[in-house]
């Protein structure tokens, strides 16, 4: 039987989410809490894998399992189990070729960028940092630049194993909450360090360092090298995965969830 | 020369702000690099002495120092020697005649309180929670049966070092964001757990467990065991500190710091 599951986690707890012989890291985590509920071993397949530092509201994975458990056993019985830096949000029994990596045709991201002349401490960790104002104009601007289906390999880590930096970026847009500010991406996939990269990038432009039509030619060069630095990962969450409507499943998480994140 | 402070941090970082001999509290971390920067030992008194796991968007300190430093010494050079977990947001030179915890004419204090099936992850220790949704409407009726002066010995922890348990509770408001409420409080001043224990008393008042009626009945017994628990620290921040106008502090948290968590 194959299990869908919804997870959330802080990503300043675990060191990314790819199982590690260490054993700190969000899979293992999982993999040890529904192994526990299983009674016996379970490996999980997630939608994406998420870097270290990296958070998710809405990280979707799948399992195979044996035995039979009311779908509440995998949410409440998992969370038991489970450090109180991931939680399970729902669970439910899929199709068998339901696969969360290779069945998701989109992800979505968000990065929350605080810009004030203070370092967060409250959020420390959960939002990105830059300490004077940026201009949003400019940014929107670069950001239009970016949307569509192109060669993303400006913005592409070195140690990428995609098999195209070619993506489709379907949404790129920047929220304003009186200078805290929320990027939303949502792409087919996005390569390594890519959300990070392009913020990176759209804070060179809010600073004054580029122009919106620099970040074309950016684009265009093709070449990691010639871009900005890649941005700190504190402020990216992974907030969702799209699916084929076919496997049933509601992959949003519930208001009161996301509220505190003014993603509802 | 008298210099006050505003600073923010992460309560769960700490073992509360008052100083200990482990020296793991907010006041020790502070205490530790204004000396640095002053060269000499520094002392701080702070508006209010929170507890373990408890945060503050806007706690006010004063210290006094011999030696001249820019204001922004105070801010950005202390800043670089605090932990991530604690900031300063601002400094100013006051009169010698203010003192943070007895100039003070009020304090306000949120409590964020998710209600959801399932704990919160990216959120743990940062909102409190409770498995299952609540009745707002006998929760706010509740609620203004606690506002004015009154004896709140029955939200008085056992350990409290008030000379009076009589307090005027000017505010006592309940936001819902889709499920994740927020309640707002000020008073003149707060007895030991008076947030926490108030927060207990209405959730057992929204699941059904109080009425309204109940609230009143309680707060006229003037006797803590009559109460039900105290809520977990982990959703309280200290929010702001009232002084009178002559000392020039605008005390005020900026919109950009405080939009992630809907203050603003």
């Amino acid at each position: 039987m194959r299990i869908a599951l919804g997870i959330e986690y802080d990503g300043r707890a675990f060191a990314g989410w790819q199982t590690q012989p260490h054993g700190n890291t969000v899979q293992d985590a999982l993999n040890r809490a529904l192994s526990a509920i299983a009674g016996s071993p379970v490996s999980t397949i997630a939608a994406g894998r998420t870097d270290a530092g990296v958070h998710a509201m809405q990280q979707v994975v799948h399992f195979d399992c044996a035995v039979q458990r009311p779908e509440n056993a995998w949410v409440r019985g998992v969370n038991s189990q489970l450090p109180s830096s991931v939680s399970v949000l729902w669970a439910r029994v899929v199709d068998p070729a339901f696969h969360a990596r290779f069945s998701a045709f989109s992800r979505s991201y968000s990065y929350f960028l605080l810009a004030h002349p203070v370092r967060p401490a409250l959020c420390a960790g959960k939002v990105g940092w830059f300490h004077r104002p940026l201009d949003l104009g400019a940014m929107r601007a670069a950001a239009a630049q970016l949307c569509g289906r192109h060669d993303f390999s400006s913005f592409r880590a070195a140690e990428c194993q995609a098999k195209s930096p070619v993506k489709d970026l379907q949404q790129l847009d920047l929220h304003d909450f009186d200078g805290l500010l929320r990027f939303d991406l949502r792409a087919d996939a996005f390569l390594h360090h890519m959300v990070r990269n392009i913020v990176g990038a759209l804070v060179y432009v809010g600073k004054g360092a580029l122009t919106p039509d620099d970040m074309a030619a950016l684009l265009a060069a093709r070449d990691r090298t010639a871009a900005p630095p890649t941005f700190m990962p504190d402020g990216l969450y992974l907030t969702g995965v799209g699916y084929p409507a076919d496997f049933g499943l509601d992959t949003r998480a519930e208001p009161a969830r996301l509220s505190l994140w003014r993603m509802a």
